[in-house]
C-alpha cells in the first residue's frame, strides 16, 4: 500500500491553486490545426474540426518515437508543463517530462483534446462553420472510435504512421484499446490504465445521475444556453458525483474524515470539510468545462463497446500491440475485475499482456497521481521495450502482478 | 451467497406497482397522538408533535413483548401489511408478520415515523400550529437523538416500561444504537442492521450532493415552496444518487447490465434499462417525499455520532442491552468496517454481542429484502432469547458469522 499524500486528488492539480507548482518542462504550449473530412460513426461529416493538442519531446528521424497520451473526461491537451497564461500544470504533469514515467527527452509525446471537449478541440460549445451559432445539442452523436478517428487524422497530420505507444486512463484507456483493435498496424504498445471493454450499470448510472443534474437545470435550456447563464448547478452536481466515485472510502476518510469546515450550511449547521471540498470541485470545474460537452462525452463512454462490431475473438485476432494493462486495487467506480476481463480476453486471443494491479489506496484517482510504482512499471514496459524489444520481467514487476 | 431475486429492490417495494402484493396481515393502518412537551438537542420545544404510528400484534397482559420497529430515510410507520389507500405494502413486509423474522403472533410491534418525516409525523412540511404556514426551513435543528426522543415519549404514551428489543437498519440502526445506550433500562435486545456509529465522508459526500441538488432547485426557494410547485428535478437527482448508492455493482449488473430502455434520451440516443429504472425512482420518489424533510433527514444522519456525548467505554459502559449486530457483504454504502468497529467497541465492553456479515449480492439494500438466512438469524435471535434467556448457538448461524 502506497502512503497516502493528502495534497493530490483529482482536480486539484486543475482546479486548485497551483501557483507553487514547478515543472521540469516549464511552460508548456498547446496548438490548434484545422482538419477536414471527418466523418463520424453515426454518419454527419464536419466541414472542419479544429483540433487543439500539445507536442513535447522530440520526433525522432525514423518518426518510431511518438507516444500518443489520451484524456480523461474532464482532461485536455495540456498534458505536462504549466500553462502559459494560468500557471496550471498539465494533468499528468507527475508522469510526463523529462526522466519521468513518459520520458520526453527520449519520446515525441502528443496528447489532444478530443472531439466534443470543450478545450480548443471541435465541441458541443464551438461555433458550427456556416450558421456561427455554437454546435449545442446538434452536435452530432459522439463516440469514443469518433474521438479516435479525428486522432488517427492529427497523426497523419504529424506524419507518424505507426505510435510507438497509445496510453490513457478511464476514457483516455477507451480510446487506446480503440487504437490498438481498430488500427493494429499503427500501434507497437497499448497501455490502458483503470479502463474497461463497456460500462457497467453502476458507471452509467452514475453518469446518468450527473446528466440528469445538467438536464434539469433551467438553464439548460435544452442545451441552448448563454455563456452567462449555463447550467452552472446542474454542473457542478454531476462534477461532485464524480469526484465522490473517483475517490475511495479509504482516501476520503483520511483526507476528510469528519472534520468541520469554517463555513455555515445554508440551515446554519456547520458544515464537514467534505462538503467544502465537493463544493470547490463543483464550482472550479463550472468555470472550466461546458455542460453540454459533459452530456456528449459521458454519454460516449455510456455507450463504449470495444467489442461492437464483431466477436472478441476475430477483432483481437488482428490486434498487433502488446499490452500493459493496469488497475488499481482501490477503483471501485473501474474496478480491476473489469481489467482482468480485458486481460483474459488479450491472453485468450495470445496477444503478449502484463498486467497489474497496483495496491492504491486513491481510487479511481490513482491514475492521476504520483505513485513511484506506477512510473516504475510504465517507464520499464515503455524503456525497455525501445531497447530491447522485449517485455521487462524483474522482480519488482512480478512482485506487483497482482 | 444467496441467489438474486431481480424483482425486490429498495424502494421497489414502495414505488412500484404493487397490485398484486398479498400480505398475511392484510390491509393494516397508522393511527396519530398528538404529543406536547418534546424539547430538542438544540433547545427547541414543540408545543405539540403528530406522531404517525403503526402497531401489529397484542400487547402482553405483562407489556414485555414490544419490538419497535425504526425506519430508514425514505421509510414511515407503515411497516406491514397493505396500505389501506394504496395497497401498497409496508417498508419490511418480508420480515414483519405472522410466522416472520419479526414474528406479530408473539410480538407487538410499533413502528413510528420519525420526527422530521413527512408521513404523518411532525416534520418541515407540517403545519406549525401557531401560524399555520409550513415550518419550512424553521423547523428546528434535527438529530437522529431528537428522534429517539419522540418514539420515548410514544412508548410511554403506549404504556411500555421497556421494550423487548429495537431493531432498525441504516438510519434505523442508528436509532436503536441511540435506545440502548441512552436508555439502558428500557431496551433488553438491541437489532442494529447495516448501520454505522458515524458516518464516514464518503457517506456524509453523497448525502451532500442530494442536499445540493435540492438546494440549487430553483423551486426550492430557501424551503419555501407551494407544494405544486416543489423542486422536484432536485428531489429526483438525490433520490437517483441513493439508488445507486443502495445496490451493489453485482446487483445492478445482473438487473439490467447494458440492456436498452425503449426509450430515447433528450439527445435522441436510446437510454440504458438502468437510466429508466433511476428516472421511475426519482418521479415516484417525488410524489411521496418532502424535499425539506429529506434535507433535514440526511443532515441529521451525516451529524450522529453514538459517542458525541463521552468516552465509547463511558457510554457502554452502562448498557444492558444484548447485541445481533448485523452487516452485508456487498453494502459498499454502510461497509461491514463500520459494523465490525461497533462490534469491536461492544465487545470490549463486554457486552454481549452477536456479529452476522451475510454474504448477499443487494448492497445496502440487502436489509429490506427478502432473504432467508436474515429471517432466520434475527427470528432465532428473537425467539430463542423470548424462550430461552440464551443467544442461539446453532450451526446455521455459526456458518453465517464472518
Amino acid at each position: 500500500m502506497i502512503a497516502l499524500n493528502s495534497r493530490i486528488f483529482q482536480g486539484d492539480l486543475q482546479d486548485q491553486d497551483h501557483s507553487d507548482h514547478q515543472s521540469p518542462l516549464g511552460v508548456t504550449r498547446t496548438e490548434t490545426v484545422t482538419l477536414s473530412g471527418i466523418r463520424t460513426q453515426s454518419g454527419f461529416t464536419f466541414e472542419q474540426v479544429e483540433v487543439n493538442y500539445q507536442t513535447l519531446g522530440t520526433l525522432s528521424p525514423a518518426r518510431d518515437n511518438a507516444i500518443l497520451v489520451c484524456h480523461a473526461l474532464s482532461g485536455d491537451a495540456h498534458v505536462a508543463g504549466l500553462h502559459p497564461e494560468t500557471g496550471r500544470p498539465g494533468w499528468w504533469d507527475f508522469h510526463v517530462g523529462p526522466g519521468k514515467a513518459v520520458d520526453t527527452d527520449n519520446f515525441f509525446v502528443v496528447c489532444a483534446n478530443v472531439l466534443g471537449g470543450c478545450s480548443g478541440t471541435t465541441g458541443p460549445a464551438s461555433n458550427h462553420p456556416g450558421s456561427g451559432r455554437r454546435y449545442g445539442m446538434n452536435f452530432p452523436e459522439l463516440t469514443v472510435r469518433d474521438m479516435v478517428h479525428v486522432q488517427v487524422k492529427l497523426i497523419d497530420h504529424l506524419g507518424i504512421s505507426q505510435l510507438f505507444a497509445v496510453i490513457g486512463g478511464s476514457m483516455g484507456g477507451m480510446q487506446a484499446l480503440v487504437w490498438a483493435t481498430d488500427l493494429p498496424e499503427r500501434v507497437k504498445l497499448c497501455l490502458p490504465i483503470a479502463t474497461c471493454i463497456s460500462h457497467s450499470a453502476m458507471q452509467i448510472g452514475f453518469n446518468e445521475i450527473g446528466r440528469r443534474a445538467i438536464i434539469t437545470d433551467p438553464n439548460w435550456n435544452g442545451g441552448d444556453y448563454p455563456l452567462d447563464r449555463r447550467p452552472r448547478h446542474g454542473l457542478a452536481v454531476a462534477r461532485m458525483v464524480g469526484h465522490v466515485t473517483y475517490l475511495s472510502e479509504y482516501a476520503m476518510t483520511h483526507k476528510f474524515g469528519r472534520q468541520r469546515s469554517e463555513r455555515k450550511s445554508d440551515n446554519a449547521l456547520p458544515v464537514f470539510s467534505v462538503e467544502s471540498y465537493l463544493h470547490h470541485q463543483g464550482r472550479s470545474f463550472v468555470k472550466r468545462f461546458d455542460p453540454n460537452s459533459y452530456l456528449y462525452l459521458t454519454r460516449a463512454v455510456d455507450q463504449f463497446d470495444l467489442f461492437e462490431n464483431g466477436t472478441s475473438e476475430t477483432i483481437l485476432s488482428r490486434v498487433k500491440a502488446r499490452f500493459l494493462v493496469i488497475s488499481f486495487a482501490s477503483d471501485w467506480l473501474y474496478p480491476p475485475a473489469q481489467s482482468r476481463e480485458l486481460v483474459r480476453k488479450l491472453k485468450r486471443a495470445n496477444i503478449s499482456v502484463t498486467y497489474v494491479n497496483l495496491d492504491t489506496p486513491y481510487g479511481h484517482d490513482s491514475f492521476l497521481i504520483e505513485n513511484p510504482a506506477f512510473s516504475d512499471i510504465v517507464s520499464h514496459f515503455l524503456g525497455n521495450e525501445n531497447r530491447q524489444g522485449a517485455f521487462i520481467k524483474n522482480d519488482e514487476l512480478e512482485a506487483a502482478v497482482v
